[in-house]
């Protein structure tokens, strides 16, 4: 897409994309970092909340909130937080992928240009959750995986969504690296924990296919270890 | 659905619910615990799994694992750890409800349901990530919240396949409280952490909408407790 171009969408438009078939939404989902900065209709955005709701809760709890940042002050300071967090963790990620992982190298340059062009986005979706989780007291490993069970499907669908009406979507933690940081900048109470961003803007790139390995590699019958499956 | 009405289908007609509409899928998703024992083909478990695979993996880790489990003493042993840990936080839950949420009333009788028929449901899937979280070894919190947000966005798209597949599904962590138990049980190495576990079968129940809280009652704008939508 180009700058301007999506001035004349209508919402009704835009949301005719939730009808794409649910596979090739998935089949087509992938991080689409490089946004453009023209604005979202928040009625877009609010849909996107809307249906990640309808995603499973812990014993129905609902204890999710999701802070929508638009205001470029409040996009700058995340952004300085994820600068900063970059720095340490980009360098060692390109340090590996430089070495290991070449194919990575295209992900970093993506990333990097999310962390020059934060407050650029248009839109920063950040989603919580409410709970008495309190920092560096260990719980149980299956309380933790139960606690963010209760926001990562409600993000997938949001990340859905995003897909289904063309709009660019990522998921990210690293701008959250400071907790301490992160509530002052969004005033969280300290019941609120921030868990991940999720970036909106109409795409630069586009959509497609992920390279994945297959799925007989990582699927064992009965047994951890025994690949039944595999060809 | 009733026994044995299944069985007439192929893999071809269950797969064309894949293509049922985006928000379609997400509006109707519910968890449906009560199933058949008929038995599920493996293509269409695989193709739920394969799907899941679609879903973002931090930094294209693909860490995960997934062990299928059909086998009866399998289902059996992991359904007495779900017994055991029912039996704790059920009547808790049950306590609670009867006096705040009589709501829960319904979502606890199936819950119930499912501990006592787990060995008769064809196929448990259950999802892991591999990495070096030790047990008790506290992390910040949001290298928790990436590690877990691993998994469950591919969770989320497993629960849509089976969705459209007309499959039944849910999300559950109680069996998995003790992790020890758990890996013992499914020979998982020590690097291998079990998260969740999504039952599957062909329902005794529906799917359809699920209640929720409105979007305007969640969504924040800029900084927390400004509900600037809200009407």
């Amino acid at each position: 897409m180009t700058p301007g171009e999506n001035k004349d969408r209508t919402f009704a438009d835009v949301a005719a994309g939730l009808d794409m078939p649910l596979q090739e939404a998935m089949l087509t989902q992938r991080a689409v970092r490089r946004v453009l900065p023209d604005p979202v209709d928040d009625d877009i955005v609010l849909r996107c909340i809307e249906l990640a709701l309808k995603a499973p809760t812990g014993s129905n709890g609902q204890n999710w909130e999701f802070v929508v940042v638009k205001d470029r002050a409040v996009k700058e300071k995340l952004g300085s937080q994820y600068a900063r967090a970059w720095k340490l963790y980009g360098g060692l990620g390109r340090a590996y992928a430089t070495r290991k992982r070449p194919e990575m190298e295209k992900v970093l340059r993506a990333v990097e240009w999310q962390v020059e062009n934060f407050a650029d986005i248009p839109v920063l979706v950040v989603c919580c959750l409410r709970g008495n989780k309190l920092p560096l007291v260990p719980l149980p490993p299956i309380a933790e995986s139960s606690y963010y069970g209760s926001i990562y499907p409600s993000v997938q669908n949001l990340l859905l969504a995003a897909r289904g009406m063309g709009l660019g979507a990522s998921l990210i933690t690293l701008p959250l690296w400071s907790t301490t940081a992160a509530r002052s900048i969004l005033h969280l109470p300290l019941s609120v924990n921030p868990c991940c961003i999720v970036p909106l803007g109409w795409p630069r790139g586009r959509y497609g296919s992920t390279t994945r390995k297959p799925v007989r590699d990582v699927t064992h019958l009965d047994r951890y270890g025994n690949r039944a499956w595999r060809e």
